[in-house]
């Protein structure tokens, strides 16, 4: 494990785990793996007191992480001020079927990221960003596409955020009922749920001959979409699984 | 359409889609059927100026969300004053490869509902919510089960909250190229991607000659989670599909 891998986000009132604290873990390859691992998240805002939440793509760049939109919308005209945001990364693994009503649950993998989020202003910052958008999915697609246009450009607002406080949440462990609770007649099981992909479907207007490029091969069908996800994020980055 | 179905949720600037507002949808209808094809929401609430996103198990029952969680939670005893907040769902069908970088996108169908949240007090909703809790996703099964204790219903805090104001955002045309861009030799696809049963896992430590109970069929290996949970949904609430 390496010192950046070994080391954790600072713990306190707001990103500590408190319900059921022994499912939180600070530690920065926990956070980051679950983090490269998900195309979609949840980012929270607040416009004058009310809260949002809006789900979109994102992806990490070292301790940052960026998501996009067009400049018209509601969140991106107030993040560009640098508010402060959560996002939140939400894998679900299972629903329990416990022998009582309190043990039913799930299990899940769960990141909240904390900081301010600000759209991205430095041309240099966001070219290279609007390049990751693409290429952090799908590894070395931007040069295979049709290049954006100055209007695409201005249009895309890129908004960017330094993780400044992190947890994640992890259960995993199925059914756990009271010990008293396995000697009763009751069925529990485990229900495993998983994001997959399916049969990648190419567009019907194809010119001749235009096939599957191989940069695509990450995401074949029945994989499951989060080592899609992953592996994409491996190659783009040139890191090493589990880095 | 009955004369509910028809109806739809007011708009005004909290909820109205800015973005890509074609994509917006307000009627009950809709709105209903995403918040009943789920099992997972994200919440955001504020504390302190601070947002939070927290990802919870959640129901509805009428124009009412219910969500749960121990009574210690931060976000529940926030709540419990009745904050604004909003619940999401989002239902991610497929990642769009298109032949610019500006076009590249997600199918999708989100539910952002507003609305000020609650700890349930009343004794009587409360119970009544414990069991839909549990029944709502496996109708019957509370019946099957150990009876909850004083001090378990005590720990489990029920919030709830009144939709307020609710907008739909769905996208699910795949490739929307630019027209001239279609002349292009560049290959687009869509690739689905789907949250799919797995085969369920029998608790190891079940008594001899306890079977699976048959009001677990919705769950069944292969299927859609989205399915089985609106199955369950018009079992539990003893409504027609589509209703």
């Amino acid at each position: 494990m390496s010192a950046e891998t070994s080391a954790s986000y600072p713990v306190d009132e707001i990103n500590r785990v408190r319900r059921l604290h022994e499912r939180g873990r600070y530690d920065v390859e926990t956070v980051h793996r679950l983090l490269d691992s998900a195309a979609l998240c949840h980012v929270s805002y607040v416009i004058d007191g009310q809260p949002y939440c809006t789900p979109t793509l994102y992806w990490r760049e070292g301790s940052r992480l960026y998501w996009h939109g067009s400049s018209a919308s509601r969140m991106l005209r107030n993040l560009s001020e640098g508010e402060p945001a959560c996002l939140t990364v939400t894998q679900l693994d299972s629903l329990v079927l416990a022998r009582c009503g309190f043990n039913h649950s799930a299990d899940y993998r769960a990141v909240m990221a904390f900081g301010h989020a600000r759209q991205v202003e430095n041309q240099e910052e966001k070219a290279r960003a609007l390049v990751m958008m693409v290429d952090r999915f799908f590894p070395g697609r931007t040069a295979q596409l049709r290049q954006s246009t100055e209007q695409e450009i201005k249009a895309t607002a890129v908004i960017s955020m330094k993780i400044e406080r992190a947890s994640a949440k992890i259960r995993s462990k199925g059914v756990g009922d009271d010990e008293e609770d396995y000697a009763l007649p009751i069925y529990a099981e485990r229900v495993p749920v998983n994001m997959v992909l399916g049969a990648a479907e190419p567009c019907k207007r194809l010119l001749p001959g235009v096939e599957r490029p191989a940069n695509l091969a990450p995401y074949r069908e029945g994989r499951k979409l989060e080592d899609a996800v992953r592996e994409a994020y491996c190659i783009a980055y040139a890191e090493v699984v589990g880095g």
